[in-house]
């Protein structure tokens, strides 16, 4: 058996099990190329300050770029053996550069190594989630725009509230997003920083300069503290639990598409090509994705509390624990891109049902609102109005007619108040219109905000 | 039974366990103050929009100042008949002043009206967080201006790992801190955010001014889409998940005190104030908040998943699910505060063994890294350095000494690079001293962050 | 300040905000009687064995039902001082008997007595849990008698797939149910365990008999390891996972139940004695309970992983993290007690609307298996049977007909295995009589699936 | 594009993100052998019924055969086009022996299949949890054996409290692994319950035999319900369930170990091939493989979180979120089962330093409670008794003496029921000896669990 690169003190060999269980590769060779750039960083700066010779550097630095080069063409092949992303990498230049390989690990230790690969990562992806946040809510705002008169029933409780214009409910994820955009931006303030330098735990004694690699590695800024910069996973936990709000987020969205795109609602036609059939019933058009975007929210969910439990509890600085940090990570990642993705080019093939949005709004008690502010209006304390249009709903359950259905003799008889003119009010493109607080559904407000939207996107 | 306010339609009444299951005034009077506060600032708008006459105002808002006051005094019963905060409130109105009580719920539903009772709830208490976070900081500074010089062992691993500053250690959890008191700030502007004026979910036909009762309440800001402010629980979720982070620091912490305060390690001393002994064991000093702490990182994970579960695939707009945001916020909010406050007072009554401390740095191996360094200083590639103080180090297991115990010859023996200077650098506070690298352990480094660090608490 | 019961070692007082935070007598109240219970089992082995004298143990004996009488009479007041129930109840005990008291906690620590009690506690509540998944059983097997030939499309992705009985869906919750009532039937073995004697956590020298106290309190068995019995909580674990699958299962009841009374399926519709109105909205009668009920599942969700975060690493024997057991189990049994009896009591009020169901099946494509089986049955491989009436089906939407609309020459021209006999097969009725595969749909299983079911709930 | 297998009344292609984010194929293919049997089995039940000729049923078990082989060799190719291990398996099939490959599918659904294929893998892979459970109490009660007789500091609150057998304490977690053992048994009972011929939710129209099959296939049992068969995941919740508490238990004992090792407490060794080295630390041993473990609790939780949270609030029968049960599962399998070997592995090999252990019980206070249970013996009340020891170990801390160091005089100052006997009563190894109460750590108790953990193991 090779001896470890660390293995001076060791006597006998490690169990092949525990080699196995403990290694990282099989997932930390997602960060081959942070790994390589954050090494070339580091022995630039190992020469500017003069703790390696020019000629030394120049031997390392030549490697790695082959290295680099190899691995983007797909020639390089990692080993169990060599235990993780950084200890692969340097076996493989001291295979090609002999011993002076072993100069690259001065003043630097694998804790700060990873972290700085982790947060090179996380730094990278995170601009491409803003990105597909962005493309999502370009869609909406097209949608809305499209859709800008469409009037649908607004539910609370899954029961007819109260109409609203279907372009005003796509706002409302749009405000959503927004939120989980602000959040992952904020969440680069504390992602973008460098941790290289630190060391194992404590500094070093060589005369680094953390500033200069940091720069080189395109970091805003630096860990103030060596213990905190090899234990902080705040980044990783900040990115898990953003997703997890933004996963919550396409859930409810998922869950409503999931209904109105069933035989009951019917409002919404989602294209073939984001859909799939069944292997025994001819008829099936399932909307997979909208289900699996939904479930996945579970995963995320997940991956936040993992990470969660394991630093639960742990002692500074580095514990082997925090290996279980990476596996959550790249799973949201690779879970939230496409699921945004997915999302984007389901909206932008769906068909709307208009007419039978409408027609859901023309039949069914949402316009009772309308009528009890009528009587409110009118001078009516509200409770009473609400009571008085509450009989009467139930009145024209029992005899099968909407609000509007009744005579005037008839509203007559619940309140003198009525007069000929509530059967405008009842309308609900009326209604709709009227909503014009700030927010409300009114189409001069959806109108202002689709403006204001623009903005938040360009 | 008394007919619900709502009851109009209704013609069974509920059935008992349903309105003990149902009901939230159990949890929601503890925003009692912020209800009777929205309905003053949501009437004296409706006044002043002409939508309630002033006279009719007049009584409604003295009503409510008088529930106010003897709220205050603890002369309020609430019911559970009647259901909510916002019910129990109107109907304690109605009581005393009347069929004009009606009045008041004009413009407004119970679904903005919890909103708003729930934003201005937490935007009380997260400055007081960010408070007890920064009295937290200012008690570790003080630790480490106290404690500068002290030497410990650094840990990785929970293996000696190299000699660090005790004050550097405890600038670690400033760091932590930092961030923490970063996110709640950012918390904040997603929390001070008025849903107001959104009325069920769709806006209201009423002339309703939203900025008004906005800058009554001190809000920052306005919902921009209706739908979106009665079904948004991001703020309450950003607080759990800020709390949750928070917490395991907090329990990271609680760890090395709880192992630092044993027979075995003998570090610290907690004083009696804030320990407890045994019912049946006379020697005993238990360090009971370091471990309630600890485990009340679980309790805080729990809040926080139970709500991104409860909120996961909810369709728009409200749904009674919601009803389920506020125990866990407020179970954080109680938990955490008097958390932040225990640990203040805890530190700051915390007896350090700093003979201990040093004595631990003196005879181990802590300083391997720096007989590493030195070879490698002198020319010798790291990777070989290592090797060699490995085999020496193995050499001092088997014969009991550690490195500063071989004499000149033995150490040669291993390489012929080490003189005689080599047992300066073995020294524990020499190695701490020249850890002098940015954020190091090194004590000028550690002077230089104690600045920066009150910087950020004043 | 009075002196605590185990102050003899120290010299300051403790902090009032760690006596409040550290206090667990808020929740742990709720084992009075267990408390009392344990501790007069335990005083009558004292006697038994003869460590104790039977006039103390009289004295003892006698003050600890007088407590136990005055707490059914709500006389008992308990103080945050006294820290817990068990102090609390020593305490109280001094007051009426003086010092002798202090022999009850002879060969005994609050370590084996808070689990005694809180084994106590949850071994009284298992069976009640378990009643009522029966009598929510029982309810599922009336319902699917009277329903048992209504007719409904079954559904995959919330698509019509195949017509079902609606008695057949019926008890596809009845076997969910089942294996909760055998889980928690598995969970009492874990429960039913008295940890008594184990003292603090090595056992005692006083010469004890726990077998007679297990006896006593009604234990089936005696945990065998004295540290395993302060530190086990698998139990309360097991019962909060048993409570995450039954809330899960009712989740899914009332996701479908939230859907089918909606205006678009109205395939059920809810008494009024479980649902309630809106305070705005006159017309809204929302199934507040099918919503709530859902949303307790993300609490008890958090019970559970909060129990398990707070254990997560913790070294044996007992550690004060360990309180935090309770109030999450608490909650739970407080949850899924009241959800079970309202979700019978609203399954027995439910009115069913069976020509609404009917209806679906007799407009839709779910009887596109039958016409895939047909011809499969007939010699086509599946697989293109599966395409022909693939492209019917598409043929259907784009002309407006459903396959039974099609006449025999243009079902025909997609495949001449078809003839006269088709449309007896494609009926609704007919399909789900057809599938009498054991477990399946038709009629014949359904009947026998009933009686089988009779005999699990007896 | 070829057209996908189910695409009969598709028009569009579906789009390629699509394809690859909803493939289940990059990990189902770990059940394709199960697939495979399960085909077979089907198969030969549909020619035993008579559904499909005997002809055609020896081509499809020739070919599956085949395939089966040639998948042992590695010679099987998958492709994300075809989703999934059914439609790969199919597909392949149909290459090789054409149309007839499609006659497999005959009353049968991919939602049945894919339930069939993962409780086959399920309950393979318990019993190997079982079997590594059981092996670790092995070792457990061999190391009991072995170290029968040393004594250590039994901890609470991580504080020395009494002293106890280490074989005692090992004989904790043998407690703890057998209630494991006791769950995964009662998990394989959910388990080995076969759902084919539920088909797609309704079962079928053909006259399958349920019965045969699950025979073929080793199935204890058939569900009762199809709605059932193919919407239950609870045999998978448990199981992660259970893979969650084992995992706690684990990370219980890591967390001693851990601190075991430590420097500070130096009461373990664990051999070189359990643990690794530092990269740039030389004389670093690191307890890799306990942290790793520990740190792996976080993993399991987070899947167990993952599948409840996916699962709330699923109509049935079977939804695409349902995809997601899997990945969660076949991690926690690939986690535990190497875990519980290493563990097994770690302890055969492990070193304990039997006078460290000892020496700490003789230099503290842990044998305070022994003088209050003498003095409560000779007639003092316990509380009485317990604040005497209190203020004589206060003295022993200010004078640097333990309760043994004091003289009988100054002993007899505290209480004059003192004489020269508590001297033999005060020694470490009399306490541990004496605690011979049922279950205790006394030696005589330690032998017989000994004996009885042997009779469960066997």
């Amino acid at each position: 058996m090779a001896k470890k690169l660390w293995g001076g003190r060791f006597q006998q060999p490690t169990d092949e099990l525990v080699d196995q269980y403990g290694a990282s590769i099989p997932f930390d060779y997602l960060m081959a190329e942070e790994d390589i750039q954050g090494s070339l960083a580091h022995v630039k700066m190992l020469s500017k300050t003069g703790i390696l010779t020019e000629k030394d550097v120049a031997a390392i630095t030549a490697g790695l770029k082959q290295i680099l080069a190899d691995l983007k063409q797909g020639k390089i092949e990692f080993s169990v053996e060599n235990e993780d992303i950084h200890m692969n990498i340097e076996s493989i230049l001291t295979e090609r550069i002999g011993p002076v390989a072993g100069k690259l690990h001065t003043a630097r230790s694998r804790n700060d190594q990873v972290a700085t690969d982790f947060h090179l990562y996380l730094k990278k992806r995170i601009p491409q989630v803003i990105t597909e946040i962005n493309n999502l809510q370009t869609e909406l705002v097209k949608m809305a725009e499209k859709n800008i008169d469409v009037i649908m029933p607004g539910y609370t409780h899954l029961q007819h509230a109260q109409p609203i214009a279907y372009s005003h409910y796509l706002l409302a994820y749009f405000e959503m997003l927004q939120r989980d955009k602000e959040r992952f931006e904020f969440n680069q303030k504390h992602t973008d920083i460098s941790p290289l330098g630190a060391a194992a735990l404590a500094g070093t004694t060589f005369p680094i300069d953390r500033e200069f690699t940091a720069q080189e590695l395109g970091f805003q800024d630096v860990y103030n503290n060596s213990l905190d910069a090899v234990s902080d996973r705040d980044f990783a936990l900040e990115f898990l639990s953003n997703s997890s709000i933004l996963m919550m987020h396409l859930s409810r969205f998922c869950e409503e598409i999931s209904m109105w795109v069933s035989y009951e609602f019917n409002y919404l036609e989602l294209s073939d090509a984001y859909t799939t059939g069944s292997s025994i019933m001819p008829q099936k058009k399932n909307p997979d994705m909208v289900e699996l975007i939904r479930g996945k929210s579970g995963r995320i969910y997940g991956d936040l509390l993992g990470l969660l439990t394991t630093m639960k509890g742990l002692p500074l600085a580095y514990n082997k624990d925090l290996q279980e940090d990476k596996e959550g990570t790249f799973d949201a990642v690779k879970t939230i891109i496409p699921a945004l993705k997915i999302f984007t080019g389901m909206l932008s093939t769906l068909k709307v049902n208009q007419e039978k949005m409408k027609h859901s709004t023309e039949n069914d008690f949402s316009n009772a609102t309308e009528l009890a502010d009528y009587l409110a209006t009118k001078g009516m304390p509200f409770r009473q109005a609400h009571a008085v249009v509450g009989e009467l709903v139930l009145k024209g359950i029992q005899t099968g007619k909407n609000l509007q259905d009744f005579s005037l003799a008839e509203l007559q008889k619940s309140s003198e108040l009525i007069t000929d003119d509530v059967y405008h009010d009842l309308k609900s493109e009326v209604a709709v219109d009227r909503r014009n607080s700030y927010g409300g559904t009114g189409f001069k407000q959806v109108k202002q905000q689709i403006e204001n939207a623009k903005q938040k996107i360009k």
